[in-house]
């Protein structure tokens, strides 16, 4: 069976996309511990994230390189944090969250909520970044 | 000044040290939150990750993902997470850390404590794997 993610790379579940090439797609977390967090995913569906080819897994991170400027730009008062944790959905992605301090980058944190409008405007701000 | 990295990498300072290539170096952190918590870190000094050309960033997260690897077979029951968090040391570097649960996944969690020869041991299971 398709993953969630798999499933939002060929359309069939919505989702606020921020950046996309052939091979990679970035989109708003809808579980977002933080305004702007992002997830990156490469559109193979793989577990692991390690498991990926070295030439494939340094491209996916060449990717989330570019996507973590543009939300840079976007939250320029932020650190950008980086996170892999690979027990929620079994197709690898790269969390990028904006951050003030070091307890924001937890898992535990509650989760925010924001209006499709709301979502829309961050998705508009890191995409036109 | 140079950093403490900076220190580590020239020695200055000791460390537990389990992997090296001419550019990055992978070692024990010594305030670690899971047994094997390991920092990778290009050896030429830069504060923020998403600074680096995109090439070197794209060679750190390949050393990065051969020390995950490594990581992965000395503690083959659970996850390698990865983390950029940035707040710490003013030079880039990634968290490699074994979780068992997402939760694991949290800088406000208790630091543990090693003895040096415990040290000793883990550099040398990662090391070896």
């Amino acid at each position: 069976m398709s993953s969630i993610f798999t499933k939002i790379v060929k359309g069939e579940i919505p989702s606020y996309k921020v950046a996309e090439d052939e091979r990679h797609l970035a989109f708003l977390d809808i579980m977002p511990i933080a305004k702007g967090h992002t997830l990156v995913i490469p559109k193979q569906e793989t577990d692991l994230i390690f498991d990926l080819e070295n030439e494939d897994f340094k491209e996916l991170w060449g990717f989330a390189q570019e996507v973590g400027k543009k939300m840079k730009k976007a939250f320029p008062e932020q650190r950008i944090a980086v996170a892999v944790v690979g027990l929620e959905v079994p197709h690898a992605h790269i969390h990028l969250i904006p951050i003030n301090k070091m307890e924001d980058m937890n898992f535990k944190n509650v989760r925010l909520k924001f209006s499709d409008e709301e979502y829309g405007e961050i998705q508009n701000l890191i995409k036109s970044s």
